[in-house]
């Protein structure tokens, strides 16, 4: 059976369940029972990447640079990554992090939109640090397309591509179909992130690496916006189970988990909003703007999400929300009037 | 795409992590709940089935009969349903339930003793109720062994035959083994039970699905022992996703799911006892049992939970873990000695 990297996001998409007020020292703490327990790559960052941290994606307690030194100063052995999302970190951003110990660059993309990362790519590659090409909400569109955009990153410098299911919309089938045809076309190996909005996080995670993927993302009890991650522990269980060759101890990932616990604001459960996120196929940062529009013209939030899924809306679209109830509410009008 | 039933057991399997304190009145709102939201089949009764309450499985706040008379009277479409453990419950007990409005008893057996529900099931198909058989910790044996007690069962008179992921034990690849070599050697359906230790809980219902199972089982919010069962509005949500037909409304469920949220004692998560009893494959009801004997054996209780399920131990065998513990304390000090 091949051989698992598992890539852990506790310290970054962890960061959304803490509304970014994780301490450096919390950060330290966890990190270094993460290294401990043989995490492959440990990722640190305001959840929203380098340079998250702003009025319209939310404060972070601390700096990237505060955070990632913290975590830096306690590993022995994971290698120390961060998320970058060009147009939101800078090349800037990148130096900084690399000199704070940085060994891995994550950069992420809209599924259509890998051209953009060029740049930061061959700077990552310049100097010297690993690449991985994060390709966001690939449930949006067939393999053909998130193939192609994977080749870019690849002819980019890509070490890694990841498909990524951010809505967490995706069942395995689907999985497995786009994994397997990624893995098909690619030189470089395969990665997939999940999210647990459908229950599926292990589930399609396994569906992944039965497909071929090789690398895998987690997070600590699960941690993450609405119903959260993969949970890295029971990951490591279900994986070992299955029979992969995965090189930590199950015993301190759980220890790990026991780190984490008492900082957690809330227990990750899969709530009725986070249902029709993944039903929907829509990012959990368009939620408050939908209950708003859902206000302001009397009709079902669940109803406004389900047609911002069929329209297949992305971020920075916000505006388009209103536009859409609106709509909808007119057409209700004349059917009702 | 095939049509699937789902039975719903917040009611009983729910039961185990209310420690069997519903109120009649609670399982009438719940059960009301359910039965709009269109699911097909709400089980009602003690965590342990018919007569599970008592000093050995732990008291209920009322009997079986009430709770059953309490969600009866409440049920506009949806058919009640009694679980049975043979040795447990009494053909009596089963007389009452269906004075009390039951029209489906669920009879379950340890994988390798069906032949202790034939009784059972003759009295069911002769009081003219629908029989479900349900086969416990189906992860313990091969397919072929499932498949000749599901045959016994099948000959007895049950309409469906489950296989019963008790444990939270198995992974997709397997549910898909031992479900489609069950689909080819049964005539009546086969339905499949799951528990979600590994994270895997609408994985594997997914893949008993796409394996051939009609009917499947669910609680709202995942509530169960341990880790929980599959969560029902999770479950719809996702077998909608995959295409499959459901005559269950989505919202309705989630309403459901809010319905039952306030009655719950704690959030549904996976802990680190939960991890391990999946990893090894042992029921919760030994965890207490381990807990003692790891005490006094100045063991690790993980330890000896994998050593128990590497043998296969069983409901009944409790007194065996002291023993179990013992000797590998024994070999622990020859070994450092």
């Amino acid at each position: 059976m091949p051989h698992i990297r598992i890539m852990d996001t506790t310290l970054r998409d962890g960061m959304h369940a803490m509304a970014h007020q994780f301490t450096p020292e919390q950060m330290a703490q966890v990190g270094a029972a993460l290294d401990e327990a043989g995490v492959d790559v440990i990722e640190v960052t305001h959840g929203d990447g380098l340079a998250g941290s702003s009025f319209q994606y939310g404060f972070a307690a601390a700096t990237d640079e505060e955070y990632l030194k913290a975590v830096a100063a306690t590993l022995k052995r994971a290698k120390l990554a961060a998320l970058i999302l060009p147009g939101i970190g800078t090349c800037e951003d990148m130096r900084t992090a690399v000199k704070a110990g940085v060994k891995v660059f994550r950069i992420a993309t809209h599924v259509t939109e890998a051209d953009v990362s060029e740049e930061h790519m061959g700077l990552a590659k310049e100097m010297g640090t690993e690449v991985v090409g994060f390709l966001m909400m690939s449930h949006t569109v067939g393999k053909e397309k998130i193939a192609e955009q994977a080749k870019l990153m690849e002819s980019y410098g890509a070490d890694v591509v990841y498909v990524v299911d951010s809505a967490g919309a995706m069942i395995p089938s689907e999985v497995k179909e786009k994994v397997s045809y990624l893995c098909s076309v690619l030189k470089v190996p395969v990665g997939f992130h999940a999210h647990n909005n459908l229950g599926l996080a292990v589930g399609n995670t396994l569906a992944a690496v039965d497909a071929g993927a090789t690398v895998v993302d987690g997070t600590l009890r699960g941690l993450g916006a609405g119903a959260g991650n993969t949970c890295t522990e029971v990951l490591v269980a279900a994986l070992k189970k299955a029979g992969y060759k995965v090189d930590m101890d199950l015993y301190k990932i759980m220890d790990a988990a026991t780190t984490l616990e008492p900082m957690m604001r809330r227990p990750q459960v899969i709530d009725n909003s986070s249902i029709i996120l993944g039903y929907a196929g829509v990012y959990s940062s368009f939620l408050l703007h939908t209950y708003r529009a859902a206000e302001k013209f009397r009709l079902d939030p669940r109803d406004i999400l389900l047609e911002l899924g069929r329209r297949k809306i992305v971020g920075g679209q916000e505006d388009y929300i209103l536009d859409v109830a609106y709509e909808m509410a007119q057409k209700k009008n004349i059917m009702v009037g």
